[in-house]
């Protein structure tokens, strides 16, 4: 264990560097760019009045989200899903995975009947699109219903504490703290957590592809997702000019 | 916490009645109807000759999985997606779980170039298809495997131990096995789990959409998982005649 | 023509055993299992209140159908169609098939504004997918037609008369009643009769690409479809305890 | 029966005018302007050198048919399925139709490795728009094969007799000969007839959604289609300039 | 420059024969057969009453147009659209254009709450399909205007003064009008011009694929498509029997 | 006249701000974000060995484009195109015109058989976002056949002279150079213009929708359009490093 070094010299337990930007473009109600490292991603939160028809007369607002990878956000240039005319099965996992996470972020009574659309587009892969996309999110989330807010349209106080992702791997059976792309694709096992800052859990996801994970290990990788999801919503709070 | 009682009478670490029956249909490789419970699946393994192009000359066999429920399925009824002209993401989701999931149970490169599809047809939902569909596609896969070492088309071994999968949720407080549909519509949270018969996981998949959930349940639906994993990879030992 | 024997050593005149199994699955209205031979189709009849908005205001209910292979009822697998993007011209052209015959089985006045949804999934193929799936749905339709009599919501007695259909082909110049894949692939001639328990023809379809037919072959092969007819029905009325 | 007369006058086995042009365009191998009163099909015959992959190096060649209306076409203006995404099921079913009955006026062994693709697109549409096609698509096809010919590309003689299609019902009770689409939405029975000039069916298909019908009405229908095949057969072999 | 002649002996600034033939077909309100030389275009306007959701209650009308070629319409036979599942970008930008075009030719405010759909159908391709398009469409669109005058359901006088449009192309650095298929494909420059008999411009689309254009080559191109939509004018209006 | 101003203060002939910005992503070989004001495009270039199959053995190279908005780009939130399952008209309209625009920047036999796929994905919008498209594109066209020929991969010099786009339109009868979303919107004649350095058009789009326009009008936006095309390609070369 002594000689293992990651490729990018950091602590197996250390985040890669964090920004966060919010404002990024200007037409959505919330709009950040959040950078884990060299991934990019452009998460915006739009907002609009009325809800879908299964909501309708709830009295009750909505949150959705979809995902989507800029063609050429990754090494290789993939093919644009609309030409394509169908998204794919990742696309789809990852868009429910984001709309679900950052649906424990909102309490949808104290919004009302409004609709909250988040979008991330990744600008540049370079592994964890999925993690930094929902901690971006939440602070795209946070400026659209501040936005809404202000307008006076929603009847409660509906954004919740914050949520962060991120993702844990184990590499050459090291447990390893967000994966940038050429870890994560030799990775035995991945790991991706969502948390929310009293510390409980949104979503876990260990999926071992190339290798089984005993108790063990999850317990080790879930400590490591624990400590990383604290840092990034001390960034988000940061970001938000929230007390620490 | 005394008094809570399962609308089935099980108790809260009880599997339903758990059925696999081979040869139930007769042109694929492999053919199994699994139930548990009320739910069925039939889960067929076809086998090809020759891998998809970016396996080709790699020596290396290739495994995928299709999920889909009949319209008929669900008490009630959906419309088919081939009419729709579109898969839904759930479809998308739990395809690609199953086929990860499986190829935990395969070595590739024993299998040398032949591909297996895996078919996990819903006949009636009633909670854990998915979980179903994974325990189910293990014995189908079984058949399949047995079917080409018949036709000494594989150059090695390629069936790995025994993998299965189960559904657990937090149920008013308390941690339940193996919910039927209308325990999981309202579990706080709900958690799937894909074992090998060694005891270690392929894939945890926790997700708290109507609740959050700590390290301690956390702890307590794996506890959970692992025996039922435990129960139904010996039913599918005792489905294919193995030795207990 | 004294030495022309069939596979499966059944007289020219012979149908296939044929199977009729009711509550098949418990979600739908009706639900049966129907085999001819090794061809096994699930039929299931939906209800829903209302009617589409083409029907809207007449005062009448609708029925419509779909008829799919799963992928693996084949010998070879076939793709899924809902993967594929699009449905087939056979697809299509059986589901409207089975839809015009069992709307010649239903008085859509009597019925009231309901929509009665047929579900025919053939789970196994071995040639007469389309008229087994058109005689088992008339037993799934009468149960559906039932249900809603005991809910109250029909305003009359919907349910008419039994239809059945069956298969005839051609094969080295001899009429064949109930033609297996085997004999289904090579016929000269292959004819579908539906036909109603009255001996009146619902839809007769002859077609010749491997050979044209006179009239004289037309009448011997509808002579074997009107026995095959009858023989079903009796099956039909049998399974759901009517009166022989 | 005395009293019964038609909207048009014509007697009961009495065709609409049929004209039969060729050379309607000029690009196609075969072109042709049917009209069968006031519908009007454009039917054309593109030839094209090989064959689709499932007949490669089989020495035969193909054809294939595609039937299309135009949006203008009907009373209603339809909306175009290319801008919908997807073929009706109408659709799919006629074309599968003519290329099936097409396909017994040509001997592919003698057509050798080339194909030839039927288009028949309806600019106006009164009913008896596949009749019309098929009728049409015939003097294209022996357009396109005489094209072919004097190419030198085929090794033999690959058009055969001439095949023609005429559809008969049953109105208040009167079998009549060639339906406009006033006579053909309220006909109790409908009947589509392929006939070959010896007199040999190809195609035989007859549906009572509106009504049953008896072997009696089958009968008198069947004599229709066969005078009325007969006369355009006729008509086919004017137009071709061949002897009567 | 004295020794270039074009391929059909026309001189550089000569349209080709033009035929414009109303109530080609007799369903829609508006149908026009026009001819620019061997193309022939097949240019319908229907009617509806009402109007798309964007602009109900608006009080004004819309207009709309879709382009698309019959597969044999080219010398090599197309896919169709509808079979592909998509339209080609070409056909869209085709389509947006002859919409935008013709909605110069109409004032929605005095068309009333009333919806006119253009189609145009090629039925033979040999270049200048869209500029015939557009020039068609205007004529079948003041038939279906006359019709609905006729119907008293207009408020007011929607026609505006006729539009055309013609092609031009720099060919071996000489300015052509009207190129055909042969021309056009091998011409430098390609310029679309719409023009209103007032001589203004509703649309210029000027291409340099094959190489680029200054001021003067532009303006000599602009000259010959007066020159040329003028001519066009003429004859739109011969064909409506207008005064010269 | 005298007292016309634009909203935001600029001349009639003056751009707005222009901002080139390269390596804006470091995955494609090209990466240029460009800004007209508030629109912001992302701009890449991205190499592929070998060509399309229509260009295989030709020893020429190809380039294409696609243009994209983000969802979450305009004021209000339009639908994802992946998700609709097709792109809108519009959408494939200005990718072809990007294709277009650049190919004519790019010599094909010296690019040798390697491809470049722009795209152009506007991560805010406000008009003018074709016009910056192609303008951007040609900076990281430049950047990545730079790359190429670093790669030693390209025979010849493929980079042809600069080309930039821009919009004129006439508002309240005044010809205005560059305009935002606003101005665009209620513009009575809208221009579109690509041009070489040299001064030469490649491509002229303009279109009346809201009003007619003729030659003085046009002559006057093409010299507003010269104008500024020069200056966008000053800021192309700056941005490139190029000798003014």
């Amino acid at each position: 264990m002594s000689d293992f070094t990651r490729a990018d010299g950091r602590a197996l337990d250390e985040l890669r560097p964090v920004r966060i930007t919010r404002n990024f473009t200007t037409n959505p109600a919330g709009s950040v760019l959040v950078e884990f490292g060299n991934t990019r991603v452009m998460c915006t939160a739009s907002v609009e009045e009325g809800v879908p028809r299964f909501k309708r007369d709830s009295g009750e607002g909505w949150l959705t989200a979809e995902y989507a990878m800029l063609p050429s956000a990754t090494h290789e240039r993939m093919p644009r899903e609309s030409m394509r005319g169908k998204v794919k099965g990742r696309t789809h996992e990852i868009s429910r995975l984001v709309a679900r996470s950052l649906r424990a972020a909102v309490d949808l009574a104290e919004l009302g009947e409004n609709t909250i659309q988040l979008d991330c587009d990744v600008l540049q892969a370079d592994g964890g699109t999925r993690t930094a996309s929902i901690t971006g999110a939440y602070v795209a989330l946070a400026d659209a219903v501040a936005y809404l807010e202000r307008q006076g349209v929603v009847p409660g106080k509906p954004l919740l504490d914050p949520i962060a992702a991120v993702s844990v791997g184990i590499i050459d059976g090291h447990p390893c703290l967000d994966l940038p792309y050429e870890e994560d694709s030799r990775a035995e096992v991945d790991l991706n957590v969502v948390m929310q800052s009293s510390g409980n859990f949104v979503e876990v996801q260990g999926t071992g592809e190339h290798g089984l994970f005993g108790r063990t290990e999850l317990d080790a990788m879930l400590d490591l997702a624990q400590k990383g999801c604290a840092e990034l919503i001390a960034a988000q709070k940061a970001a938000l000019g929230w007390e620490a």
